[in-house]
């Protein structure tokens, strides 16, 4: 603690809360009608700003981590403990929503259209959110037919178009992923021996089905099924049918990562695959929260507005509903349990290859 | 404390542990393949249906007292006491999910097979639940085609069927709405005085629109929105209208008891319409949990199963995700939001009104 | 929604986003040894100021509420209404902790010698809220033997100064529980009457401990503790005897306010008494939440530094434990619980009191 | 899916809900008096002790693992996994307190009376719960008294005292400890190296103390908590001094294990420490869970009861606030925070170690 070198500082001071806390001006009270929820809705969007800087920071990093090829090992645990810190702060970002419902459609009512046409839709640090995790420009839904970047300045729109120039989270993952090791190697392909695995269970689904059906619509609606879950997994195998699935829309992943994610799923307790088995998780858990976070919001924007005109003009609860689903990011990895087998039926890895996995010979 | 009158009772004879702690049979472990995660797939549906079973109770003693006509003044505290308590229990539901999560995809598939045709589906607690809190038979998802109480037993249907054909909390609501006071008296008819304000309103939010419209396109769009709106809104006063727009789903409740809900809600600073302004608000409280409840399930069941055959032979996301929202119950005070005006323009009450609101006089 | 009076505003432009964001500045990275944590250490206190303010500003309108004698009728609501705001913000703060904990104490020390002495016991917001709640400066526990307010500039001394001063929201509570109607009249001594029922139940506690005990000292010691139990209750109704206890800082309220807090929490379901008897909850889950705050930081700030030196040089998690329990304000409505009595003992009103208790004649 | 093996079973069979749902006996009920939240006492108490019986499946199966010697490197993700899930689990029954607490007082004395003396303190799971973490005999407080394990039968008594006599999670973590590799090679004397960076920190920490100090008392007294804190650092290289100071209840991990686990937190991002670093932020996060527990329990019990007479006959609000710090197991954990020192001034490991600690060859 050599203090020598740095000056004191008040906590003050150090958190400049005098600059902080001078930041919530009223619009009602600048217009003479001062509405006492209006602190409410200034203080909870501010404390939203606050933490997707923190989500950005985090994120920033990882990327910066995953830029590197090949990522140090000794990064790993880093990557994964920010990326779980991201899912903290996303946890008490869903439940923040109950303390913005605490504020009645009335109450909203007495200072909304003072802020025309001031709306979430121009959150810069919210965007950015979502480019640098993966988001790309023509999945995002158009809002009012207006482009995303039209709601903001010239400069937040350059920042915004930069992420999206720049390699994403799910680009570095998928690069990432195609680099893992032992998919083939002399001894063992993975493709091979998974590929015969699945389609031996696929057959045993069907017998399932044709057992135990309710009913001859039952049965062939579930056979129906089947047939169409073998052909995607056809797919999984079969590099020039996956680059058409992909082309629709129903992968994201390259065809070597989304093999390489199942092979750490499935192998994830040898010790080289467990922090990136931590880590596609945690991506599940942030996708899936922010997932959340939309919805919650669709649903307070319908409480809060009902089906009136909003603060942008225009009607959020729809987009946000909408958003929900269509922003999602790494829906792949939720698709991958379409393809786990029971752990009885794993091909088993020769020793060939649980000895690189491992820290000590076995 | 007359202890006399009562024998002494153990903690373990009191809540039964022995016979509690004896229901959970793993399907794997009887097959020989003790999988570890049943226990966790067991206990968690366990602890729902006993929170199931406490929800059913708050609400049938809330039911109990909306039966009466009229309600007794000095049970309305403990009615609303009663649904906060079930929106205390259902965050936690909620929460619940995220326990279930721990369960990795490739952990659950150790056992998974082995429940067929089990599924949350033939819970009847959970469709009491529903029923008694208004869900009606038509607005029922079918779900692979097939009548929701065809997946349970005869007793279990029967009781889901005796709790259709009772008035449910949405009917009593709606009966207690209808006999609110203060609706129309010789000095002040809300509807001739409220329809007046609103048409005020809407026009000026037609200027608004005009004035601020980023394009002719963005012009047009919110006008008509708004021209829908004023649609919607003379329903609001129009009683035949009204009911065309009921028979087509846009509303559920009677003509009366929507014009009261927006009374208490305009008016809700008034002593007497306190608790219902509550009791309002925890309608919609518990509506909002049981929608994010139903979609946290179908992120999970996504999660969990892909797109691969389930417990119960179905897809059981897709489902719970259309339900989300086709299950609502109490929608209808969400759109209230859609009629209301700034505190400002409200029309001041009448001191004929206000005398009798309260309980001393001004 | 009359936007000709209100010139347009961008949603940057109306939450100060750049301000905002520019008032995080790591002393890690003046320095010159950026430490990824501080971001998260300073953001995370400057969201606990932003919700100070917040919690301020429902808490300042609150005592304008309670500061008018009488309380109008109709602004009980919106009182009950802001505290159970100031709830649930709280219970976000507490879960805030958990994100605080995402920094290990190694992260930390990379900064951690170059804040000193800034502390958060210089957060003048967070002792502006104790004191205006009610806490006594004589009851503050004194940090490393300095005055509280000797850790701030003067500016902010006296800020925390004149809150001290100022009519607390214990001191209006207090002030208004002794102005409740019906303690006594002519047709109902609720002192007199109570006090027999009560001690009528104190000797069936008497006889239940004798005739359950496991031992001669098992007995003996709950005796005596029933006796301290009675002798406390006569303090009840003995004033004199009272105000000896109140001395010693056993109780806190005003010997009338106790009694009357008592007969709303007995007869809350009176009408009158509704609101009431949810101000007096929320107070009491207020008090409950800032005292689990307390305890999560010194269990965060043992976990962040062990027993070494802290960031303002002092033991901060001993001093946080300690204040955990002693800046209680309301520890009497918890301590109430000792004099309720079963419901079927409660003595009942006669009807000239609940005549004036409901909207209608019965 | 291999279903021809497997009979079907419905849901209700599998979850047994008949038998579940038809052990809520009230007492009340049974004596002709129903109290309507006897329900919800019973309910909040059974799924308490589903959870637990869920945390003991977890606990047993982590307690097997660490039982091997080696613990398999295949293990250790497992182990993590399911010490995650507890803390998750935990996070929901801390959570769960504020479902009790709807529960008001008045209401618990419709039925407190006939459940004597049935307690909390006869949970035979949470017993074996904090004796196979490893909270031992002599570390209990007794209540009213009378050993612990005098409140149950005779069975569940031998349960608890077999769960005593078996190494505990913390003997078991403790024995892995004193096996991790790498504490003292040819190469690399830890205790040495890092005994000589500690000593010169609390050097710097003097310096700071006597530049920055408030007044000489506020200096004195800050140097001689630096001189405490450097005679308990030197016991952790001093084996004699160190065992004095366990017998005296400073510490509990044996001397080889404090220093492991010291090495594995300073280390953590070399690979092979990282789930052993996981694993023991877990065990603080399972410590500090079940304190708050302990802690949200003593403020419920005084909402609950004051200091009147418990459904036991005892002050169980006291015993759960003394309980609260005095059952904690793996305080050494926390404390170990009291030796870290900067990164920047971390004794570089050599590269016969790291290569060691990697899965490549650097």
């Amino acid at each position: 603690m050599s203090s020598t070198t740095y000056p004191p500082i008040s906590y003050a001071d150090y958190l400049k809360t005098n600059e902080l806390l001078n930041q919530q001006k009223l619009r009602s009270e600048e217009f003479g009608r001062k509405a006492h929820d209006e602190m409410l809705f200034i203080i909870v969007h501010q404390t939203y700003e606050l933490w997707f800087k923190q989500m950005l920071h985090e994120l920033d990093s990882v990327l910066g981590i995953f830029a590197a090829n090949p990522i140090p090992e000794q990064s790993m645990l880093m990557a994964v403990h920010r990326l779980s810190r991201m899912v903290e702060i996303h946890k008490l970002l869903v439940d923040q929503v109950s303390v913005m419902e605490t504020m009645t459609p009335l109450d909203f009512l007495d200072f909304r259209d003072m802020l025309y046409p001031a709306s979430g839709f121009q959150s810069t640090q919210w965007r950015l959110l979502e480019n640098k995790l993966g988001l790309k420009r023509d999945q995002r839904l158009t809002y009012n037919a207006v482009p995303y970047h039209a709601y903001v300045n010239e400069a937040e729109a350059a920042r915004m178009k930069q992420a999206e120039a720049e390699p994403s989270l799910f680009d570095r993952v998928d690069e990432w992923l195609t680099r893992t090791p032992f998919l083939k190697t002399k001894d063992f392909d993975f493709a091979n021996v998974y590929g015969q695995a699945v389609r031996e269970l696929l057959q045993q689904d069907r017998e399932a089905v044709r057992r135990h059906a309710k009913s001859d619509e039952d049965r062939e609606r579930n056979l129906k099924s089947i047939d169409e879950t073998e052909k995607v997994f056809n797919a999984l195998f079969d590099a020039s049918r996956y680059a058409e699935l992909k082309s629709q829309g129903h992968f994201r992943l390259s065809h070597e990562a989304l093999q390489a994610a199942l092979l750490i799923l499935l192998y994830r307790d040898q010790p080289i695959f467990a922090l990136p088995f931590q880590l596609l998780t945690k991506l599940q858990d942030l996708d899936e929260l922010m997932t959340q976070w939309r919805y919650r919001h669709s649903l307070m924007a319908h409480r809060m507005l009902g089906s009136k005109i909003g603060t942008g003009g225009s009607s959020g609860a729809q987009y946000l509903k909408a958003a929900t689903e269509k922003h999602r990011v790494f829906a792949d990895l939720f698709n991958l349990a379409t393809f786990l087998i029971p752990r009885s039926k794993l091909p088993a890895l020769p020793e060939s290859l649980t000895r690189k996995m491992n820290f000590t010979s076995p």
